[in-house]
């Protein structure tokens, strides 16, 4: 099985798809093509929340600004899954929660025929390559070498320490749910109760239904995270808040 | 085959997709999963619509405003097709037009990871489970329970009694087709001709071409129902309407 | 393998797939269904720059503004590719692409239960019946007519006669690319340097993140034209061009 991600929209994923099946019968699953484009900490969170899920696969992930500039090509393996993607560090959030057994692989990448489409010409023949070697392979073959200097991706930590709780909104979905990253245990026995965000009042719900329609709210989203969202509406409008804006909790 | 629908764009209907085939290999085949959001009704009439025309299959159908609430999942019996889907009227159009032989039943469920992803942690592995046991076995496991008290959506019956004919614009398509609950038998003979809607005429054509770019007509859309549309536009900007709007032809 | 294009949006191309799989067992993968609406230009571009990276297969393609008039339905043999399509040119240019070794046939079509959709009513079922039959075989049937008189669509070509090169804006991307019909050796051993478009200079780079972010530059596109864009922002707006537009290139 390979699934797909990418930030290209349509119909350029389906070039990829053409290539990879030049070389493999695998089962092909698309996870996204919509990811914000050329953010690279927005797809790998959601490559974290998403890969997961899935039974052992390779994982074709491309969202790449520095296509046709000098940075490498990597394959992620996390356990017996492998992820194929740019070394912007967008596949290791994923793979670590996938699995703690985490190793990195630059790829041997030959001079590929267009400098502004990678993931035609170099990351969906790797990720069909990998998949037909098996990604307990990979020491075997000299084009897989080994590395410890990869890039990264980290998201920021929230301030659980004070009296009130300061967390950022890391991304916003396409229901409008702000995402923050603050745990869930924050609102134990919270639930049916009130909070302040940015020092004004919200109830605090189980979900988006506990609440009148057109009515903001204080859950837990199903990434284990706070979200600040509105029963039928959009949280990011209902708050006023984007990605990247700091959130203060407080009772 | 698992057919797919949901509201819920991007990329969360891949997480439903890991979790089916963490017990399954069926073929998975995406029906939509941009309907309009948290709308039950349109979601109804787009899966009536779509899912007859697939051969026998388990169709995980999840539009679910009621998510976390004491809203019931169930699986709606259509022959040899099974729809599974929370417990709010959105599967059972699509299982009346697939088959007069229809059961619903009751699915236990475990208390779920999440209050907020029923998709991810409910539906997808009761669409799972359904596939591997086969749709003509809910009689024999406890975890089914038949059950004739559940949710229905009915549309709206067009008045056909008066000399005007009152309808109701029951969806606008992405072309910007505006799907009325007014059938086809309506326009018989009368293609060629004129109609009025709502006071203003507009010509009566067999598809879109037979007027000109731009213009205005009132034709039978794929669902047999009458459309208001436009040649190479919006029907629902040509005429002034969006879902919900009355809508009266005279002649 | 059937690869499934069309300008239909959603939910309309999964009624296309339930037809295709009442009589396949065949692969089915989705090329794109936002291709521009009604324009059968742009699909025609896009469906050469991605058919060609597929395996043998069979390709469902509708873009059909014709719909429900006397245009025919056609299948464009080139290799072991075949192409199913409306005849208004729309599968051409990807068939001669494909293979120099094209032949084109008219399909019959018996009439089909709607006026509107014949993306489902039509082509999905010739499709699969290709499939089934083997691209191979069509002298044998009497439901393919081969044909000489069929429609295509053609591109224009660019003046590289003169000092300046006047080219013509094909399409935009999602990206804001906006992809000329000017050919890539026009800029050869020019990268480094610049250029002006319509009397305005801008550089010339291998890939977009060669400039600063927000920058605009002039690149050669994954498909080998000159391409207008802008790194991590929209080229077409960089530049304030959109498809049709003329473009002068000079030193």
């Amino acid at each position: 099985m390979i699934t797909l991600s990418s930030d290209f929209g349509s119909p350029y994923p389906a070039a990829m798809k053409g290539v990879v099946l030049q070389s493999t019968d695998a089962r092909l699953v698309d996870v996204a093509h919509d990811f914000p484009r050329q953010n690279v900490p927005a797809a790998a969170f959601w490559l974290r929340e998403v890969l997961p899920y899935f039974p052992p696969a390779v994982h074709l992930a491309v969202v790449d600004p520095g296509v046709g500039t000098d940075r490498a090509a990597v394959v992620v393996r996390a356990g017996k899954h492998a992820i194929v993607a740019p070394d912007n560090g967008v596949a290791v959030p994923a793979a670590r929660r996938i699995d703690d057994d985490v190793e990195v692989f630059e790829i041997s990448v030959d001079d590929p025929p267009s400098s502004t489409f990678h993931g035609r010409d170099v990351f969906a023949p790797a990720a069909a390559d990998v998949h037909e070697r098996g990604v307990d392979t990979f020491h075997q073959y000299p084009e897989y070498e080994q590395t410890t200097d990869y890039e990264t991706v980290s998201f920021p930590d929230p301030d659980l320490a004070g009296g009130d709780v300061l967390g950022e909104v890391l991304v916003v979905d396409g229901f409008g749910n702000a995402v923050t990253n603050v745990p869930d245990r924050v609102l134990d026995r919270r639930f049916g109760g009130e909070i302040r965000v940015d020092g004004e009042v919200a109830p605090v719900a189980r979900s988006y239904a506990h609440v009148d329609a057109g009515e903001r709210l204080v859950t837990v989203g199903s990434h284990g995270n706070v979200e600040l969202a509105a029963n039928r509406g959009r949280g990011d409008e209902a708050f006023g808040v984007e990605p990247g804006d700091e959130v203060a909790l407080s009772w």
